[in-house]
């Protein structure tokens, strides 16, 4: 359960201020910016003055969160003073002044007061007021939760940004973070009229043509190690020039071979240039893989992590395969 | 809610017989064999003797449900004299006797009642006592309402079997039939100590290299139609003898170009033999497509249909263009 206290203090510090910055982390998912409209939805419930400002720019496939458009995508010149005049700000998914950037400098050096909500672990204090959770699925789920206890009467478009957050850092409801607790603050949030197949058609059905293609290719040339126990595939320059493919369309392949049935760990080579090579690793759950990433300059948790090597692609796969060997 | 005096009538049947022989219908689901599980649990604390007869084999990725290997796949010389000895029948996940096949004609004849659970629409009277509830996502939905109402002291078993429906019938939450309920009851059922994470991988991590050699193919020789707004592909025998792939290997292949941005239709041709074309069709959800599929002879929902057609695939791919060209 959330501490009394500290939603206490958050919710004075709010009751007793009128202008507001909302912000989060360097590209914004589904709960960074899902948490962002739900916090804006309930200082605006208060009558206060909002505005939400972010680093990066949204992603387009959360861009039905914004539908008033106002996500606001950092430029100093232009909102330097609008930070420097706010009475709070509040910083969502996010208890790392680094990742803030140019954004977390103008608040350091602000007298206006912090608070955190947030769902990664964390060894200092933070904010002025941090409420973080780490059992929490996410920072949506803890929001809804800091949102009920203030008795906020949830808006629909509050719903929704709450859903989405739950949604996407569970990968609809998959990963081990999902909890009793998170289906049952996802039912509460089903009460309004959410439709839930759209959100996610919107959030996931966005593949670019130029993905779909490179998928392909990918797939065709898995290459199976270890008894079948690992299996990889490289994506080549050549092949993102063929399909007019971005590192960007490669969200989500990692995963791919992992679901293939004996294999244990897949193996992803993303060729940025000739001698600049991303790694990505990813553990079924029984074989730990953050070491050999390591080896290689990278790092990551036990069962998905990654490096960026400046070797040609050619000379890396034997070596991270000869990694790999010491460990499957 | 369920009805309580079906309720009531399903458990003084039950606690008046001994013999009971759960079944559900022609190739089993993840929510057919988890609700029976969950049955055969309910009824063992119950101490009855309990025999598990399916007219299909358990496919692999669900043979997790069956650790005591009680699934009995209905061999009629065999199980015959099983099936007439039987005090009831509980059918779970189906009302249609034509499915049941077999094990419906048998159950026909016999004196014993047989006790329908079902989410699915029928608009007759199936068994003896039927307790269907549409608005359930799934049979196991509904079932743990039964079985919380009878007050079943809930076993890990009968958890993990419950949730396996609701996961499965619900493609992970995220099809249309996810309520605010089946959130609820999954809320409730993660009370217990479910590996939920296992069960997912159990379920769809599964895939056999062949399919993602076959989907590779797909993916690299997908065709746009229609400003984009049609995605198809066609697996030829070709293709299915050069990865050593079967129809099986095909499964959730219908469901991918509709995850591309601006495709609101998809459509896979599968060449089983060379005048024997499967025909299957998706749409995002705004072109209904099933009357497409009855001009080939076949059918479906408004947006998930499919038809078997015997016209060559280069005669067949131009005429069901012409026919969607009508509706996109």
């Amino acid at each position: 359960m959330i501490d009394a206290a500290i939603v206490k203090k958050i919710d004075k510090i709010i009751r007793e201020n009128k202008k507001f910055v909302i912000t989060t982390h360097l590209n914004p998912d589904g709960d960074a910016l899902g948490s962002e409209v739900a916090m804006a939805e309930y200082l605006r419930y208060l009558n206060k003055t909002v505005h939400i400002v972010n680093i990066s720019e949204t992603p387009k496939n959360y861009s039905f969160l914004d539908e008033n458009q106002e996500f606001i995508h950092f430029d100093k010149e232009e909102h330097e003073q609008l930070l420097r005049s706010a009475d709070v700000f509040i910083v969502l998914d996010i208890s790392d002044w680094g990742r803030l950037q140019d954004i977390g400098k103008i608040m350091n050096e602000s007298q206006a007061p912090a608070i955190c909500i947030d769902h990664h672990h964390v060894n200092y204090q933070f904010a002025d007021v941090d409420l973080i959770r780490e059992e929490a699925s996410s920072t949506g789920e803890l929001l809804y939760e800091f949102l009920e206890k203030v008795k906020f009467p949830f808006t629909l478009r509050a719903a929704i940004a709450l859903y989405t957050c739950i949604l996407t850092d569970t990968g609809s409801f998959r990963f081990s973070n999902t909890t009793s607790r998170t289906h049952l603050v996802a039912s509460k949030l089903l009460k309004y009229d959410i439709d839930t197949k759209e959100i996610y058609s919107l959030v996931y059905e966005q593949n670019s043509p130029a993905k779909m293609a490179l998928l392909g290719e990918a797939l065709i040339n898995l290459h199976y190690e270890f008894e079948g126990k690992l299996a990889w595939f490289a994506l080549t320059k050549e092949m993102f020039d063929k399909h007019h493919a971005s590192v960007w369309d490669t969200e989500g392949f990692p995963e791919i071979p992992r679901t293939i049935e004996g294999v244990e760990v897949s193996l992803m080579f993303t060729e940025i240039d000739e001698a600049d090579i991303k790694i990505s690793l990813r553990s079924k759950g029984r074989i730990v893989i953050n070491q050999v990433a390591q080896k290689f300059g990278g790092g990551g948790h036990h069962f998905a992590a990654g490096a960026q090597v400046e070797i040609p692609l050619n000379e890396l796969v034997p070596q991270v395969l000869e990694e790999l060997g010491r460990v499957m």
